[in-house]
């Protein structure tokens, strides 16, 4: 078979991590959840899994319902690693819903004239009008991670975006809109086990991008890149949920709970809804400072 | 001739004003200025004002070459009673300027879909990229007069407007966007003299409309709805330039200076643009208040 | 539970449908296929459908490849009744494609400066640009079908449309565009039974429309307007595809070896891709006609 | 005086052209046509034209009101030399136009994304709605002319819009579509005159562009591909107008008889428009091959 980028990510595999990761992943079963310091040491059970979820659509679409009659308006920020589960925790939320009125949203790389303009100004036409939901798989908060890790952005660039943040994010609260942003959070083995996956899937393989593969050796600065954006921007108005995704499932489920607690719509199953599972979902507290393997 | 609104102008201009602002009107000559507290009582020699407008033209042209070549991005903001001259102020700023980078917006009432969202997000789309200029011929200030005037919105609303939008300003001005917020200021017997005019020219007729008609007997309703704006949004980072504009001619060069005057580009003859006329443009306390006839 | 549209789904299928009808539709069990003429009697084995379905999206990603690095564009039209599979067909096709270069394009109802203007003036900005390929989930065809049957356009209009879409598609064929236009055919009880299906599933009532409801009574006046709209668009240039859709996953493997048949993309695995059945997929004289029950 | 260009345009005046052709331009009256084979001596006398310019844009305010209550839809298409005049005659024609019902559309070179697209794909968004009339300043036909002088398009590209051009039109105007194609014919001499005039002029230097200033010397390439053009593409459904530019004032005019003498609206004075001189607006015979000075 022939692998993307050369096969950069298999020697990534061979040559940059030490043996015991190499064997922890080669020998991970398929339940088990390759994180570092994750609550929980198999992935959740599947029928489990899959009542719950099933369970929680249900609920998702009564919440579109609400949506409809109402004159709300809901923003979802996703953020996180490569591989952290963006697009898969986006797909279970939205697969039910009407997608006239569930928008995703993943903006490629600014063009040259999105560069000249106001940072926030390409994100602005894709907010929601009333009884509509826009979910961001990826966000302005490219600035703060990835383009900082990559050289995309210069210093003084890059601080006029933190300065800015908190106040953009303020004026759509403030307007009604209500916000979640939510920051997936991946150890290092479990990235590196789903890349290599992604690698070797031809069905996947065009997920993998030059970002991907290189992004690999740069777990640290990207740590300390977010662990900067999240203290910078984590605000009473619009704070971040972490959610602790090594494991899939409970992180699904746990974006889900996020999103749906707060809602009052009708005919709501509180015992079903109730919270997320506290050890998968928080604060930036529940963050994980992960360096060398 | 067949007059535009069943006459209803006219019918205005003669039943609805005390005799002597009709005779005043009607013995008007061509260059006396109809102005209350005007610091001049008749307009400004009109070859003066050719040459003058002329060589100001010859530097806003210099000024674009000296945007082309920077990374700046300049707002313009007009506002103003109807037939208060924004039109022909933006026409005489934009005439001699390369269209592609100097963009005039006059948007219409919002759509249903954007009457939902967030009030600035139908403006954002239209912000200058690096080199380019936007001007606003009226923009978001709407929302605090001509909307709050004629009911289009109501008071929490118009509450959230004055609270957003000195935030919205600053983001923007804070991204390093230069702005200028003008307020053309027209006092009630010329304004009336306009529309008249308007109402009797074929040419210019489409420019009235609904709007304009009812609007000259809700002129107090009007001066409230300014008064409460400029004050609420002269802010150090985005003042408020008041122009009376009573007399189209210095009206015209006071902008074409306001705007050239802070401006360091190349050639540039400060002798010919030094600062506009105090007795003409100036801060909020320009503003003149004028209540009955 | 409460059933949307106060039930008038299932108060179609108790009242208005022969009994034998809704016996047949009650007593089907979950492989057969409720079909008319349809040439098989029970749906396709599911080991078999999704070892064929997985084989063929490695060869869609292999072609999606091809596309990348070549100059084509591909334009994918699917039409066929409410319920008649378009969305899961087109799902199945482009599910492990990148989504920047897959659109999946349905478009609203008009706004009313659409209903003015050239009437395929909304569809042209979603046609692809080089290694692009846009999927419509619905489209101009509207016009022929959905618009006739419920009186949203009159008759010279509509007349009007069919003496250009040809032109419109031989225009974009000739400029190089590839173009495959599949019609999903349904037979009577095969719909009504999806439908109900819709009506009692909580996760896929949304998808339920005025127009389904409404259309169920409507199959007849359907049938003539289809039948007008394949015979006078099919032509050389711009062929249909009828694809007979009662068993969905024959259905959707015959789309996807339909697409894929004709392309030259590297590395295709022509034993493999071979041609669609020819008993599901075929020209207009693969449409069933079906009147009565 | 610092010249664009680094003084291209006045090198080209003082090398590239016989003596005589510059002594010519230099003394030639204010007045003067420097036409060739141009029906008129002199240019028209400034009072009647002024006369005739008022009295026809009152006819054309009249026309957009009956425009705005009927459900047509105008279509201009302005071509010609760089200078020809298609700038003024345009602004002449909709100065006293409501801008939310016509138009203007000078479509800058096309980006990555668009040369990709089907050729007439980024004009098409421009294309009025009921009640609106577009003008297109430069066009499609970009494709057939200055593309191919400069070569920004390759042979077959441009044979397939040849093949295209026709049926795109006739779509257009079978859908109810009234269109009109300008073709403003210039001179050498009064192209040159006013390309150094431009030059000259600090208020017009940015209207040049390196295109114009190159195409000084492609005089005969032009040529060849204009003959070429107005050949291919003037058809019955969509027929040329070419108009004799040397004269500006006379060419204004004739545009605008030339639009308004077909149409039915109410209020019109026929004396007054009458129809466009046969001398100055016409069939592509009309046309004047000019080689060599
Ligand atoms: N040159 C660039 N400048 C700014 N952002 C970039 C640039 N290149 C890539 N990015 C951003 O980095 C993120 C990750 O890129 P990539 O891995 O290619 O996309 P994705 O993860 O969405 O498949 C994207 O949001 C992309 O927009
Ligand atoms: N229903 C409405 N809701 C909000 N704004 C409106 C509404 N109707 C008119 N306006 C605004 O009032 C302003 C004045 O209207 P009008 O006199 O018709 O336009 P203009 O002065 O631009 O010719 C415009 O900016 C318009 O957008
Ligand atoms: N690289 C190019 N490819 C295609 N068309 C181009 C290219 N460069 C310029 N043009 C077109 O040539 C025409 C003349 O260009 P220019 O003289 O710069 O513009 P204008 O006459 O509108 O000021 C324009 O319509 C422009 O879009
Ligand atoms: N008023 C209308 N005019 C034209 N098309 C319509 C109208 N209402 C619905 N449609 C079209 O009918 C199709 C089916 O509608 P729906 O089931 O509501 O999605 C869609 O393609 C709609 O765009």
């Amino acid at each position: 078979m022939d692998l993307p980028f050369d096969g950069e990510i298999t020697r990534f595999f061979e040559e940059g991590v030490p043996k015991d990761v190499r064997t922890a992943i080669e020998e991970a079963g398929k339940n088990d959840v390759l994180g570092f310091e994750y609550p929980y040491a198999t992935r959740m059970d599947k029928d489990n899994y899959e009542d719950q979820l099933e369970a929680l659509q249900v609920e998702l679409v009564k919440m579109q319902d609400w949506l409809d009659r109402s004159d709300e308006r809901l923003v979802l920020v996703f953020e996180g690693r490569d591989a952290a589960g963006k697009g898969g925790s986006i797909s279970r939320l939205t697969m039910n819903l009407n997608p006239r009125a569930a928008h995703t949203v993943a903006l490629g790389k600014p063009t040259e004239r999105e560069r000249g303009e106001w940072y926030f100004q390409r994100y602005v036409p894709h907010l929601p009008t009333t009884s509509e939901m826009t979910v961001f798989d990826r966000s302005w908060y490219n600035r703060g991670v990835v383009e900082k890790v990559f050289g995309f952005v210069d210093d003084p660039s890059r601080e006029r975006f933190f300065e800015q943040v908190s106040d953009f994010e303020r004026l759509l609260v403030r307007d009604g809109i209500r916000m979640w942003k939510f920051w997936l959070n991946v150890s290092r083995a479990e990235q590196l086990r789903r890349i290599l996956a992604r690698e070797r899937d031809p069905l996947k393989q065009w997920k993998l991008s030059r970002i991907d593969v290189e992004g690999l050796a740069l777990w640290d600065a990207y740590t300390g890149a977010i662990e900067e954006t999240l203290e910078r921007s984590h605000t009473a108005h619009a704070p971040w949920t972490v959610i602790r995704a090594d494991d899939k499932r409970r992180a699904r489920l746990a974006v889900i709970r996020s999103v749906l607690a707060p809602l009052p719509y009708d005919g709501k199953d509180e015992a079903l809804v109730g919270a997320p599972d506290p050890a998968i979902a928080g604060g930036p507290d529940l963050w994980v400072r992960q360096t060398g393997w």
